[in-house]
């Protein structure tokens, strides 16, 4: 492919605060960016050159986004295949509907990364109460945790089950949804890889990142991980062949847990998000190339960046609902660097800002 | 004063690279930002939440744009100093009106210099052709620069003078408007200090920078320059005191030039801008704290960022003109920091991007 020059316009399908920061990743390079969203009032209409409040299903509104932009792609894996359908038939989106499709469905993540010779937690479709009775009744083991196969994040579409009487509760909180059995994988720690695939088939991944959840949201995030350098391969290597399978274009994300046996590591591939990811944000500061303009890079079939880092180690923590009222703090303290995503409403659990350090030494 | 909470509007007065930058930089902290500027193709307005096109001088608009936003700054020093009294009729304008009346004004720059204690070349107000000859006949000395006293930038409205025969023409190129003539400078390095000055007082200055010019356009900064430590110290001192002086809130800088003599360097104030500064781009990927969020932060009234380095020098090359169609190989150069601004069209001598790198040794 050629790559687009600067002057052109990358369509953006989502506007939250991933949308705002690749935006500004993108007009650094010299792209005008178009968000497309559904809500009036999305973080990243405000440092875009243009925007559509649109439905992700108005096919009027996305043929005239097409038409608008030089090549698209998304900020959030919620919205439906068939958006990026539709956009493909007039426009480059990159990464593709195939991505979007597998990333989706922790039944397909799963059953590929297993596939691609990678350990992930034991899982088992199921789809109706009966069936989690019968998988449980069976030799499938407790605890073990049921999920949505579709649109969970941040520990929403999840119910625990410790002994056969969660069953019933446990089903009922997946609403009928199509779901999936796992294991419960008793972690030492949660990591991500954060990587990216040129449109030329380059590759390249920054640092392994360790990460603290609260709450079932990424409070924390540390690079580089500590985690033996063998074990950080084995990351990069499920990455690779993971993005190779999918044609993959972009950055994405692979988030895994660490099991620990013997004092030996071995990774388990948790879930895939096909797309810039929280866990990264300490590479806007923290890297040579942040991972917001590396995926613009790969989007424009531009030549990947660097992903060494800038400083010993890096830390992310996110400001999340109520923790954003500090910020005269943060604003204060020498060496942080403060990102506010612009949202108007402080609610529980919402992702408000974060913050990065650089860190003097390597974490231990 | 209270700091401005991030979701509050930044106004910015014109709409180039600067304030581009700035706005991107208002952004990351959660600020949206309003430009004014009178060219409808502004880079700014394509990151900005909102833009008025208008001339400086239409009272009607700038009484809107006033009400639109929390404050107000500018980032180009010439525009009209009524535009500045006019917006501080209604909301705080930082930096404020007499900084920039004095900015504007070789004269009054170079006085204030000195009544400082700093040194300058030697200089003469001059406002007729007769009064030129007068004071060359005299003790002046050639060689001698003419310059307009005011709206000079990047070389323009200078002309030098090497003898009698150079005057008439010299005088022809002021166009008849008051000037100043200023003994030539036989200087061995130009460098440049970028400093800050809060609402509340607060000082902070980068590193002293040094820079090359190509036909009178700023080609190449690196940072820190190659100056003894006392001398550095002199450049921030007198920074300082002109801050102060003028009761300075923002980012500013000084160009300096470096005249040895008996292998000791002595600074000499060439000029002030009151705004950011091309000289100090390398900030963005190279400190801890960007030129453009210090603006930010002092304007906004929050407390000043770090100016350390992130590594042991960095340098920044402007891409002027033509030298933008390199941009394929600054892409794919490894740790390359490639700033496009977004401009549609290329002419000779027109700003379009720059390039920062890291280095890893303190320049020698």
């Amino acid at each position: 492919m050629i790559a687009l020059p600067p002057g052109s316009t990358i369509g953006i399908v989502g506007g939250g605060q991933l949308g705002r920061m690749l935006a500004m990743a993108a007009a650094r390079l010299g792209f005008k960016s178009h968000i497309y969203a559904p809500e009036a009032d999305s973080p990243a209409f405000e440092v875009a050159a243009a925007h559509t409040v649109a439905a992700y299903e108005d096919e009027a509104q996305l043929a005239a986004f097409a038409k608008a932009v030089d090549v698209a792609t998304y900020e959030f894996e919620n919205i439906p295949v068939r958006t990026v359908e539709f956009l493909a038939q007039q426009i480059a989106v990159r990464p593709g509907a195939k991505a979007l499709a597998c990333a989706q469905d922790r039944l397909n993540e799963k059953t590929l990364a297993r596939e691609l010779g990678a350990m992930t937690a034991k899982f088992q479709a199921v789809d109706t109460l009966a069936q989690l009775e019968d998988v449980l009744a069976r030799d499938f083991g407790v605890p073990s945790v049921l999920k949505t196969r579709r649109f969970g994040y941040d520990g929403k579409g999840q119910a625990k089950i410790f002994n056969a009487t969660d069953t019933k509760q446990a089903w009922a909180a997946m609403r009928d949804a199509p779901s999936i059995l796992e294991s419960f994988v008793n972690f030492r720690a949660e990591v991500s890889i954060i990587a990216v695939r040129g449109a030329d088939g380059a590759f390249a991944a920054y640092d392994v990142t360790e990460n603290e959840h609260r709450d079932h949201i990424l409070h924390r995030s540390v690079a580089p991980a500590r985690i033996a350098p063998d074990v950080a391969d084995n990351a990069i290597t499920t990455a690779r062949a993971i993005a190779e399978r999918l044609d993959y274009v972009g950055v994405f994300a692979i988030e895994y847990f660490v099991v620990s046996e013997n004092d030996r590591d071995t990774l388990f591939v948790n879930e895939m998000a096909p797309r810039v990811h929280n866990s990264g944000h300490w590479t806007i500061d923290g890297a040579m190339t942040s991972q917001f303009e590396q995926h613009i890079r790969a989007v424009a079939g531009w030549p990947l960046g660097s992903t060494e880092l800038k400083a010993a180690g890096v830390e992310m923590i996110n400001l999340i609902g109520n923790d954003i009222l500090t910020w005269p703090d943060i604003a204060a303290e020498p060496g942080a660097f403060f990102h506010h995503y612009g949202k108007k409403t402080v609610r529980p659990g919402r992702k408000m800002g974060h913050v990065n350090r650089l860190l003097t030494k390597r974490p231990e």
